[in-house]
């Protein structure tokens, strides 16, 4: 049988790491701690959809001045958001004189940009390519739920899209954590058909990587600093303890959810967390990534999941496909 | 200045191409060619978003067949389409038990995932890997344009969707046409606006891409066998040949568009051509993979271009940008 698991002889770094967000999350845990924030969440543009795009630009821009280069260093962008023609990318990235990887991996898409811009690097194809994807509340909920004008209200089980953008450089060469490994996700679909249930429906495909993972590599939860998924949202991540409980696996308390973790829970009313494509890229970026750089964090699996429908074939009845991605890392010696 | 072009050491194989097509295709002028045909274009499915899925199943299954593999045996699938979030391909895929990468470079996504799948096969991270895409004139139409029932008008300049599936299976060994080289795309806006001339939109980015790799490569298109754009259509290929020469570059008659080449202008009034993810594949599954095979074709560029815009930014008025990846193929010896 085929190993999933790919770990690199050659591991590439994680040099520079940038967070752009709105005002909820600015207000949430990591208050103050990300690169950029605009109150009004427009980033001084006229439409939702452009805002999402300024913030691309934005997080590519600090990731890039973080690590002391310009766009003529970087070998390729690979970019993906939520929004119908992943837009937010293409327009977002157009000032950028870099070639360019378009991709959609749903809420996934941090962590698969990140494993291809690994992937590339390690394997000596490019030596620096950059990762970044975003996602924002309005462009998001207009295009999957409702008008927000309409005010819908929110069931208890659906989460906040979070207004984010990440963008993070990954070099041959220079300091910041390594990607030791990575694990591309399966799409799979358990026949969840509830679009406010995301965490469910993503839920599985957890389960499957996370699974595969301990199992190729002989390992434990229990051998991780942290192991984080992208944004299962407190129903997901309720889920996978108890399957992998099931399967043999104490996920423990180190066992954690970026869509748990960037909002505060006594203050803010997220229902059940944050989700997008902004969601593990800016709690990775303004929290995870600074552990992993001061010694904090050592041996961390970040896993970015994605819930794999569109608006329409919801509508047409189909249950929802989810998938994992997992990253391997490790932090900066003490 | 680094270079953009990628020139493989060991080039990887592409052992296996197949095609599934609509009628208007069949009827074509490379009819009886394609591997699979549905005169309905519904391939037994009840809604024009599951056809296309159904498309890209049957595309992945019979070049599996072609090259005598299972799922077991592949370690990835890149794979993309037009629809929004890409569902195409999230749905059409889930019945294989491979690791999944999705795309999005709007027409460009079946040369962005050969380059993908050569990429990762040719440095030794995958022994094999399929690129897949699809699109679908019904599920095209109604998401991008009108609803096929208004029976909208189509301008002059404007493409006919290609209901059709190509897929791809990269190998390290194997017999098949090579992957010699590859040249990412960058993401370029020359201000055009009009959602109905998608040749001029993405024309500019397929000269960056030709100039750039004429340039570092120190060739000259009557190098070529034949150079093949993938769905600029009358517009955009009469713009390529005119700015190149400008450029100093004579395009010659090894130049030509599978938006030209897949419908018979004689009997057939496809306006400004095909076009969609599905136009570049099948015309390349079909027909140029079959002389490249044949020994008919022996040096080849093929150029999947992609139109990044989504119908809500061309709504709020804004221009359409294009890219255009590069592969650089080499047939097999007569």
């Amino acid at each position: 049988m085929k190993k999933r698991y790919i770990q690199f002889d050659n591991p590439p770094k994680i040099i520079s790491a940038s967070s752009v967000v709105g005002r909820k999350e600015n207000e949430g845990i990591f208050h103050g701690k990300y690169d950029i924030v605009d109150e009004t969440d427009s980033f001084s543009q006229d439409t939702f959809e452009k805002s999402e795009s300024e913030m691309q630009r934005l997080a590519v821009k600090k990731a890039l001045e973080k690590a002391d280069l310009t766009d003529g260093d970087i070998d390729a962008l690979f970019a993906g958001d939520l929004t119908n023609q992943c837009v937010s990318s293409n327009y977002g990235l157009l000032n950028y004189d870099i070639p360019f990887f378009g991709l959609y991996g749903a809420c996934s898409t941090a962590a698969e940009g990140i494993m291809l811009s690994s992937l590339m690097v390690g394997y000596g194809i490019f030596e620096k390519a950059i990762a970044v994807t975003s996602s924002h509340n309005c462009s998001a909920e207009r295009q999957f739920r409702y008008p927000l004008e309409y005010g819908g209200q929110h069931t208890p089980t659906s989460q906040w899209t979070v207004t984010g953008s990440g963008a993070f450089v990954i070099s041959k060469n220079g300091n910041g954590p390594s990607v030791v490994g990575c694990m591309p996700g399966k799409t799979i679909d358990r026949g969840i058909t509830d679009i406010n249930n995301m965490g469910a429906a993503m839920a599985p495909s957890a389960i499957d990587t996370l699974s595969c993972f301990f199992k190729e590599t002989d390992t434990r939860p229990k051998d991780y600093d942290l192991i984080v998924t992208g944004d299962l949202g407190y129903e997901g991540h309720r889920i996978v303890k108890e399957l992998m409980y099931e399967n043999g696996y104490d996920m423990g308390t180190q066992y954690k959810d970026c869509g748990l973790m960037i909002y505060d829970r006594k203050k803010q009313d997220m229902h059940s967390g944050g989700s997008g494509c902004g969601c593990s890229a800016v709690v990775f970026a303004a929290h995870i990534y600074e552990e992993l750089c001061n010694g904090k964090l050592g041996n961390v699996l970040f896993l970015g999941t994605g819930a794999l429908m569109s608006p329409t074939s919801v509508q047409q009845g189909l249950s929802i496909p989810g998938i994992a991605h997992l990253i391997h890392i490790k932090g900066c010696d003490k």
